[in-house]
């Protein structure tokens, strides 16, 4: 009897190479938090938003830690309708979608046991907040129970009344609190540019303090500031590594940790 | 030196006698799960809403289990917008109601880590559905942490669609799938009555058949009827107890647990 | 129909105010350890002996972690037959009476677990012994299973030999090691007086330290000294606040915890 | 240099091979529950009851689960203060002997959360109680916790009268509750006769029937008619064996367990 | 600036597509058991062994528990100088090999803490022992902290003597025990043939009864008939699935656990 | 009825009151871990090496952690032939043995859940290694399910690669890791002696300090150093005592345990 290998093998042998390919990555990750800002294209294009719900679960299955946070959500200019649209449709579809592969997305806001409390910023900003506390027991606790937290950033000051926050800063607020390993913002760039004009100026690792000087020295774009500064304070205040990757390439999550090939921009410390 | 009681114990006398009454109930429903329907004036009048807010939290302080279970809200047309107002803003202002009085309360609705499962009643009612499945460990596991859950009565389908679902229908399905020792009905009505024209015909207390007989002669108000079959399905499947109450009284919750004055109608096995 | 509200529940409608009026207390002890020193007329008075019972299983009920320390009991002459009594019978009795509500209290001497080692003060009195040294594990392990442990104040020596214990002094060296919340001594006074000869002169609250001057002034009535100093320890070893109350009125322990009005005296840092 | 073995070692030699020998018999009830009513000269000669101390703490060092059940004590006329002293002297006396071996001990009557519930056997017979219900949880939790419970045999009625129980039957009941492996009797006899007239007639080992069988045919003397008659109960309801011991000989326990010797009477299914 | 996707991610995005094309694997199999039986060229052949240890702590890492049974090693004519190569120097290789990628693999043969008692087969074979009892608790707790045990097939009698025992059975006798999800079989063949003579009689997929007729009817090649026997006995105790998977192929377990090209043969209730 | 005591119940006294002697040391040693090398005569003769079985059981069975360290075995001159019966022989032996006695041991060797780094001494010494690292959770996790570890001293390299390590060393270095109560070695000599030439020097106690100075003195016969050096490495670490016993007594390790009368030289610091 021959002993050749079957040929309904072969393409599948290369299949095997790359998931044993992801086993160091796998293992240094696992039992880690990860904070993932969720927001851009990868969560407006249904395609991209489909490959997001199965790389977080993937991560959970893995062993990983995912926590997912979002804002943004439809232009509605009525701040009210707004927030009722973050929390009553754009976080339940969020939920439901990772939940098409599994019952482990849960959907938090802010009121929810304490997570965010705020203050308004200013009267004549209307339901506009800053943080003021983030209590992570309820992340702890449903992490621990292997549920994925999808958090949407609608804070509440003490006297229960709701309040819009920026969905930048909560991601790292809440990663800082949680002692995250990695803090990752999903955007529609490439990364950060040390000079806009110019696209060979991709930053692909920087360390958080040439960060903070580039923040200060004004050449970042204005969406990527509230962004860059949460990454400069979570890496100071212990997270690991903060990224900023590209949303819109199909499984950025499971690129940027189970393959050899890093994207977009990482900070250290 | 007299030994004459200090004045100005002797009112607060009365009120330790009214706390040392709640005793016995207090021992009685320790460690057991509850499951209220909330709406009408108690959801929708503030002061109602604030001492309603009072009395799950002191349920859970004296070691019950309540789960809240909602529905209603704002009259809008469009079936859309109104599961996201039920999720987005009833919801909210419930949990953020509850956690006044600390942070206890976890906004969920059926999305949730599976836990409604429904599907589309039929294509000309657009996205109104069906219970077909509760799965109560997200709730369990909240309880274990000595959480209040405050379930918005959204449903979803196996594709991830989002569906109304009547709430009396899944206050009893839960009450059923967590075993639980009670059913609670809070209403705008005294009770139930045996006969629609006559007052006086306020059941206080009805075994499960007589009540199945009530639903199927016809003679109870069309409200009443999820209600009446909801008390009857989870008093057949192991509930102790299920009571429909009239949430236009003040502390109805604490008047039904923790003093002797039974108030509205209970169904009994 | 009306919606006028049912007349029977008017009533009940006050206890409930009452019940919710207990919130924020029942929030703020809920886990706390509270050591009760009992005595006096709350100890020999039958129906307050009652009422004493109903006190601590409902403080139990409620979240917190009672401890009941006492002493006392039958005047009998002969040393060695007055440990036997206090032991074999007053322990016995309010073991009882507290078990009258549910299985919760444990009976415990200075013998059991090592709780107390003593040493013989002097030879000239008999077996009378001064405190070496609390092991308090028993304590924590019964209060972990949710037990309340009456504590009769005999110690042994190293050899294994009983001796009497002051009461007032073993209750404030229990809240010690067990870092309680509070030290409370039911009492037959109202309070403390700054001048005994002035009732006007009772004192609500004081300090740690005005209270330390007070003893040693000798200004507080001979049997107060054991229990004023003992608060002093306590207080300045971590023990929240310590309360003298007057264990003649009904409920003293109910009023002074769950109630805005707080009788005797408060001792703080 | 010699390799002789050094001389002071030869006798020690003795003692550790007599160690060794233990070993079967201590993987053999390591886990297992033994409760040993305590009476007669093992608990009235001071030397024996010191022994006995000794051969408890070390049946709990090596893994074993020991409770121990006592009555009698003193011979007083009047039945309550013959409860008192039961609890308040004799418990008291034999938790500090065993302690003087370490801190394990904790003493226990009948009112000990619900541990023994009695009814009045008689009202002509004054406090006599009869068994209506053994409640072991307290018992499991120390046991759990490493501890020696010491039952002082008075029982509770439903209105927390206490009343003298016979220790005999107590041991019985209790070794039954706790699905014990072993019920020990320490006697002042060195076994069951089945002529009393004969001291040749002791019996090393009976079976269940048998023993029976014996205690119709009232061939047993008086004292021992409740000791056969618990060993019967228990035995019959899954215990796996019971043993009546001569409590006069030093260390009855240990040789008992740890040799090879048996002692006494052995009643098996 | 262009939103064109970086080149460098094209052929990665290949990559991650394939890994979350597991993701339905992953979850399928997410805390199930499965015994692998190692050996042939899989084991042999150093680079196929590095590939096997990958397999194994990849599959832990993704929340299987997989159990590594293996015998065989170099042809040593001495039976007793080839038990102590299979623990000294097979059972050694494979745990190194696996910990190359962490501190998973802990190395068992059949007298730790009484895994595998046999009994001598026929004096005249000498050290072949057959199984007379799996003790699987060793490896319920190694698993149960996140280990991968690995079992060399030494078995021993009563006495203590080590015996050789076959392999395959023990691998099926463990499953069993463990109550796995799937047993598998590395071979050097590509699976079961109907009919030795023909390739084309390759059998993909057998229910258990028509593997024991093939068993019974002798077409089964000799080597065959241990695997194909504890197959049966296995499925028909519970495991759901057995497997005769190509261990020459690369990264075989990976192939069948988690993509969609099955190899082998499988065998189902 | 004599009371005579039973006179086949005389010899068996004796045994009990050896037994009972034994309490303060079981007492003392409850809880605590020792790391026992084993070796020379103790391990080469089989009815010491039997004796030795029931020594390190007894130690279990009252609550001690036994940690067994061997090396040596037969004298083969390839050394990888060595290392492969050292695992494959030595250790299955003394596992078996072991277990004669209940399923208690578990044998590993460095390559085990990492449990020995080491890197190689020196090119031309060939398969000897020194230790880098200990990682001792396998040997925590087995002694927490009350096992007995059985430690070959084989060591691997990062590369995974075997090699042999001085026993007398890693019994040292994982007494210190465990922050071992005690070091013991069995040795095939009565102790240590300050003077080689003079039986009559044999040292009873020794400090660390002055045990540090005769090996630099050189004062110390060879196979000692290695002893001695571990000795004080591990009490400098917190090891509380070390000690050299003579293994040609008879249980040795009982006897120094758990009798009145140490043997051999005690370390102190």
């Amino acid at each position: 009897m021959s002993t050749d290998i079957d040929p309904r093998v072969r393409d599948a042998g290369a299949k095997a190479t790359i998931l044993a390919e992801a086993l160091p990555y796998i293992r240094e990750f696992s039992g880690k938090t990860v904070v993932i800002k969720y927001g851009g294209s990868a969560m407006e294009d249904p395609d991209l938003a489909h490959l997001f719900s199965q790389d977080v679960v993937l991560m959970r299955l893995v062993g990983m830690n995912p926590v997912v946070v979002h804002g943004g959500g439809p232009q509605i200019s009525d701040l009210m309708r707004r927030l009722m649209a973050l929390v009553g449709k754009v976080n339940r579809e969020i939920v439901a979608s990772v939940n098409q592969h599994g019952s482990y997305a849960v959907g938090l806001s802010g009121e929810d046991a304490g997570l965010i409390t705020v203050a308004q910023r200013d009267d004549k900003l209307g339901f506009v907040g800053d943080i003021r506390r983030i209590d992570p027991s309820i992340l702890e606790r449903l992490l621990r129970e292997e549920l994925i937290p999808v958090v949407a950033t609608v804070g509440v000051d003490e006297a229960g009344q709701a309040y819009n926050v920026n969905a930048d800063t909560v991601a790292g607020a809440i990663a800082e609190s949680l002692r995250a390993e990695k803090l990752v913002y999903l955007t529609n760039v490439a990364g950060m540019y040390s000079d806009l004009a110019d696209e060979a100026s991709l930053i692909s690792r920087i360390d958080v303090d040439r960060l903070a000087a580039l923040v200060d020295d004004g050449v970042l774009s204005e969406g990527m500031i509230p962004k860059a500064r949460s990454c400069v304070d979570a890496v100071k205040s212990g997270v690991s590594r903060a990224h900023i990757l590209d949303g819109r390439i199909p499984h950025a999550l499971l690129l940027e940790f189970f393959t050899r090939e890093g994207i977009g921009t990482m900070v250290i410390a």
